[in-house]
């Protein structure tokens, strides 16, 4: 896509009202809100400047067969870590974080110091690093790895350039990484396709740890990327999310405990009583947790915590969610210094849920 | 609704093509295959005579405030018996069954006689019996109820009249039930809904065996009527359909997840580690039998089997069923007499479950 093509995309975008003027403090930019020809999701305009949104990569749930159709030659395999999808690119003298939808989060943009050496956008102001923010103490997930048992980490795993579309090849973004110490999802080296055993031996190795799985990326044009996740994290995903039945669609969780099944089937391993038991609890223990809320509190909602550099920046994350999630939905637990930071904690509600266990506790009729 | 007002819907529906044409052996009738204002989907028409619809009952999720809000003054309480629906009707010399939505059923017609005494049809020639029909040996259903080890049982649980939409009341439909000895669903009496606890302990004691639950009808008019099912109920649906996933929307599944979650915290039964397991058992045992049926065959099918008085019977039966579902998706396996019976072996494919795990296991992409 050349630039004049881009724009045209942009015009045609804004015509059909899918380019929104978004505000956050004192930024103000345009942020698409849908998919729109060649352009994804949450692509922003900052004044001259056009972050392009992080494009949607294909995931296959057999191996064996999938790496043979979708990619060719050798290929790059990351680790897929569970968090959130962030872009961070550097605006005037700021550095900022943008969310997977486009929208600016001022969590993030205000912890970056922490998470990784801003100087190289000092020496690369048209970078723009794409990258996952994962940890307990986050605004966005309930779910978090294993191995990071307090506050949050950032892991890039691609990288783009201002105005321009698409990710820049593996080779770049791994030279960009080193050059830089940039903090970045763990590495397994290039692989041939036609050994599927140190795959699949890694595949295996990342379920009994309990991690997501792994992105392929091709080594050369055009450079493909597929995911494919491990059987635990069908799991995870399962147990930090039954919780909201219903505010997720049910194609959500189904598709989750078939992941399980493919997994468990490709891989020989067999499905024991324990498995089966992991599964059970996964989805009632939150089902259970949420009709007991709506009994107490006659609504369901998830608790977040997480710790803000600056006081400022927790209120405009409140504000920001308040503002897309509706403003009763957002409720602010407690907002006070602790140690060098300001613990923030709130609770999200889960309308959906709560309109559905409320109707149902309430004696109310379903017709199926 | 006065029989000039059901003959306008009627002619309404023939217009909006809702009133089908539909032939099966040497019978040619009408069938609603849609819900049409007041009348019922199922709803068909011989000649002079209509047979309306069974009505749609609504389920409650909640026992104590469901019969508060639903249902007043005391009910009767019949166990829901799991198994599929039929209307039993005389045409001419022959008592015929109707399918819920309005097909004529070669299997239970044929079998009439081995099922209940039809003399009630020659005393009553407008009287149209609605039953379940439960037992391993069926054509439609993949479960049954644990306490039918071989072929089927037919279980009597309302009466209409021809030409006359609705049911007739509770008291009725017991009298005749008594008058012809018909075999009918276990009756578990007359209830006043202001004390809750013998309902509590019969649902529990249903729940402990197996069973699937039961239907509430007010003795007096309006004469509601309400259905609540055992936790136990939303294990065996997910047992004999996680085979199907796909087949069957993901709402199907997870809102019997639901339910046995919420049965467990209403009677205060603890989410064991052994139910967790019967929870994951019966989702992953069919999805892995599923994936491995895909894996041998390259398609994933249900295989029924039944037995039939008349081999003509059989053989209209696997015609309808054809005609219905696709001609490649019904796959005779054997028919041959075995005592006094036909025995009839026979599959149903699949086709969206093996559509979806077609494209997984080739190694197809799914975008989410």
């Amino acid at each position: 896509m050349d630039p004049t093509e881009r724009h045209q995309t942009l015009a045609l975008a804004r015509e059909q009202g899918r380019l929104q003027e978004t505000q956050l403090g004192p930024w103000q930019y345009l942020r698409l809100n849908q998919d729109c020809h060649e352009l994804p999701e949450g692509t922003v305009v900052f004044g001259d400047t056009v972050i392009f949104g992080y494009p949607h990569i294909g995931r296959i749930f057999w191996l064996t067969t999938g790496l043979r159709e979708q990619l060719s030659g050798p290929c790059w395999v990351e680790e897929k870590v569970d968090g959130y999808n962030v872009r961070l690119f550097r605006h005037g003298d700021s550095v900022l974080a943008l969310t997977r939808r486009g929208y600016l989060c001022p969590f993030t943009s205000d912890r970056l110091a922490d998470l990784l050496d801003l100087r190289v956008f000092a020496e690369q102001p048209d970078l723009v690093l794409c990258a996952e923010v994962a940890g307990p103490e986050n605004p966005y997930n309930e779910a978090a790895p294993a191995a990071i048992t307090e506050d949050v980490r950032l892991f890039v795993f691609d990288a783009m350039r201002h105005n321009r579309l698409g990710l820049l090849p593996p080779r770049e973004k791994l030279a960009l990484v080193e050059r830089y110490g940039l903090p970045a999802v763990p590495q397994f080296g290039l692989h041939r396709l036609d050994d599927l055993e140190p795959l699949r031996a890694l595949l295996l190795e990342l379920d009994r740890t309990g991690r997501e799985g792994v992105v392929f990326k091709e080594d050369t044009p055009p450079h493909h990327r597929i995911k494919y996740v491990t059987g635990n994290s069908a799991l995870s995903d399962l147990r930090a999310t039954s919780l909201a039945i219903r505010q997720l669609p049910a194609e959500y969780f189904m598709q989750r405990v078939l992941r399980l099944a493919l997994f468990r089937c490709e891989h020989g391993l067999p499905v024991t009583g324990d498995l089966a038991q992991a599964l059970g609890e996964s989805l009632l223990d939150g089902m259970v947790a949420a009709i007991d809320q709506q009994q107490r509190q006659h609504k369901v909602c998830h608790t977040f915590r997480c710790r803000f550099r600056q006081r400022a920046n927790a209120e405009l994350l409140m504000a920001a969610l308040g503002q897309r999630l509706g403003e009763g939905q957002v409720r602010l637990l407690r907002l006070a210094p602790e140690g060098a930071y300001w613990r923030l904690e709130f609770t999200k509600g889960l309308p959906r849920t709560t309109g559905l266990l409320g109707h149902l506790l309430s004696g109310g009729l379903v017709f199926d």
